[in-house]
């Protein structure tokens, strides 16, 4: 038997070798493929729907919490979902091949980018088998290989799409190893997928935040990860605060869980008065527990005390931290300070605050009189998204099409030698 | 005593701190220090070549070889240098608060993209004290707070060097964190530099592969590197092959020791006989020595064998491999199979055959009738070069002050909530 390091390396190494024919594929070729699979995922509903019930069957043995059996579960409706997605997928316009402006140097050659594919893109991923689908069409839009590792306990189902990704890969001519799904689940295969810098460009975990954390430790090859978004909106003193309620409101309330919710809400002392007590209170009958500095707690009694830990608290729930600040200054130093530069926010009706907020404020997005729960690729209008990144380098923030590419530099002349 | 690990957190919390100051500074400021840094080295001649005399003593007692000794040495010229390639820096346009196109949502929203400096940037370099200076500048223009560590032979110049520096952030009005010089030789300093994530957020080493391959083996932080180049001219059967001549001479006989020099020829068969006599002839009689497959062999009576090694190696100096394909695919594939990525070109008249090659070589840079020494930054027109990356992300190729900054996004929009 061969061992997990020879098996996932032998992977690799098919995934390279699909990524260089992918360079000669035509966006055709590519559209005709993920097309070819969603009619795929729409013939094989019952194949699907029994392969996933063995692996639901299995979970609920295991007591699997429902929220995951929920995502687990492929219905219906996410089978129309993953379809309807690759459809949209397919009329995306391709990155690849796009070239920069280029300028012509004085000797007359001249000298631009191009956009190309990463090469072999690894996605680790949790027991959601609707990622598998939209992983492997991010990938291949993008003109990557890609090796996918989703949850053991989701195994079953995600060998069940994969059929239907390689019979679509194979309708379009495209070579099978295009994806490739890791089909065992010993964990040992993430440990070699993390590390196999020969073959894997780059890694992009889907998942947690303590799994991310993990991988990260451990991975030799570079990571798109995205760990806290702990958000902050402030208030400036110059702030219409009418609509600084409702964008603080909709920005902690538009959904808990999501990674642009606000955690923080900072306040410009000149507008606390005014501000807090009205907004205090929505909040509190909606069900979202205050916790305070001592000026807010003057101004919204029901508020707990805030500690130095709350400032740096993510917390993905119906909490909010909220802070008196004497300046615009010390708004900006609080975010530097507890923030992790996911996304912040300023709500004022001043540009030079606006424009020092949008300079100041290091966080991968920046928004001026806008909830920070826009933090979404579709908002952007990226038209996909593979996830947020907390990343500094290469890709910031919501992560699309582009972001799974790179450039290179093309240079044309005419003979041009130097001397 | 303090620890060598927590003298080196406390100068990267020292840079974190500088960093923040650094995105409230204006490129004027920025310029001023640049400017004052140079007057400074013009005006500290005789102290500069005192600190550097007992660099040279200690060096010349050590037996170090002469070249290093050269590269230690701040003559007059080398100071001349600097202090022009300060001005030039600041003379640069600053590529940090442009913002991209950005476009309008459905809701009104406006979407773009600001560039912003990296961060914390760390450098590791060799026994070079010019680098101090080159690399002090590119990150202040940046915007980035940079950490630098010399080789130890070179500590008193780049002690002398960083005063400099120092007084040149003080006029202008700058943290003097912003550019900090590891004042010990001991190399756990460096240990911890690429393993505080942190607070550092890039290391750019300088120096040969072993030393660079040395660190990625070791380092957390994100690594802009510059590995292999084993670089390639494939001369079509559509190409002008007087053109070709001299394309593949360059190449090769610019300077031997620079990355982009040409490794390997590859000859299209069906011009191999008309070109490679006479190349070859050209080639020995300027002392390179050919090593050839069989086909060329023929062509070239003095070649010698060429083995598969020869293929995949880097050789820096007057030898050159040679091989006789059948088809632009089998130089393609020759490239993918044998090269590393670096820079490679094609010579042709044929546009299909130019676009092919631009596709499908994945290298990045991609030459069309130009010879491969054309790899270097100020050749791009960057101005500057930091270095040349074969990372696949963020970075690769020549890297400029573009390289060394980052995307965030902006937002901006008038109370629009996410429904």
């Amino acid at each position: 038997m061969i061992s997990i390091k020879e098996h996932m390396h032998t992977m690799g190494r098919q995934a390279r070798e699909a990524s260089r024919t992918l360079l000669k594929t035509s966006s055709q070729q590519k559209n005709d493929a993920l097309l070819a699979m969603a009619d795929g995922l729409e013939d094989s509903r019952l194949a699907l729907k029994a392969a996933n019930e063995i692996d639901l069957e299995a979970g609920k043995a295991k007591s699997l919490p429902a929220p995951l059996l929920d995502r687990l579960t492929l219905s219906d409706k996410t089978i129309d979902t993953m379809s309807a997605g690759l459809r949209q997928i397919a009329e995306l316009p391709d990155p690849v091949g796009s070239l920069t402006a280029s300028t012509i140097r004085p000797n007359g050659m001249r000298v631009g980018q191009m956009r190309v594919p990463i090469g072999v893109i690894g996605i680790i991923y949790e027991s959601r088998p609707n990622v598998t689908i939209d992983a492997a069409a991010l990938c291949l839009k993008s003109g990557n290989a890609s090796i996918l590792r989703g949850g053991s306990e989701a195994l079953n189902s995600n060998l069940a799409l994969s059929l239907i990704v390689r019979r679509g890969l194979q309708k379009a001519g495209l070579p099978s190893h295009t994806v490739q799904i890791v089909e065992t689940a010993d964990r040992d295969a993430v440990g070699e997928l993390i590390t196999m810098t020969e073959h894997i460009d780059v890694i992009i975990p889907r998942g947690g935040k303590s799994l991310i954390s993990r991988l990260a430790e451990q991975a030799r090859v570079p990571m798109i990860k995205h760990l806290d978004g702990n958000c902050h909106v402030y208030v400036d003193q110059h702030a219409d605060l009418i609509q600084a309620g409702d964008i603080a409101f909709n920005a902690k309330t538009y959904r808990y869980g999501v990674c642009g919710s606000m955690e923080t809400l900072l306040v410009h002392e000149a507008v606390a008065v005014a501000l807090l007590p009205v907004l205090g209170k929505r909040f509190t009958d909606h069900g979202v527990t205050i916790r305070g500095c001592d000026r807010t707690r003057q101004l919204i009694t029901q508020a707990e005390v805030a500690t130095t830990e709350d400032w740096g608290t993510e917390y993905l729930g119906p909490i909010l931290a909220v802070k008196v600040v004497d300046s615009l200054g010390a708004a900006i130093s609080h975010i530097a300070t507890y923030g992790s530069g996911h996304t912040d926010s300023i709500v004022t009706k001043n540009i030079s605050a606006a424009e020092q907020f949008q300079r100041e404020v290091d966080s991968s997005s920046v928004y001026v009189n806008l909830p920070t729960c826009f933090a979404d690729g579709f908002e952007y209008g990226l038209g996909a998204e593979i996830g947020i990144s907390t990343n500094r380098l290469h890709a910031r923030g919501p992560v699309g099409l582009e972001g799974l590419t790179t450039l290179k530099w093309v240079l044309e002349g005419h003979g041009q030698l130097r001397l």
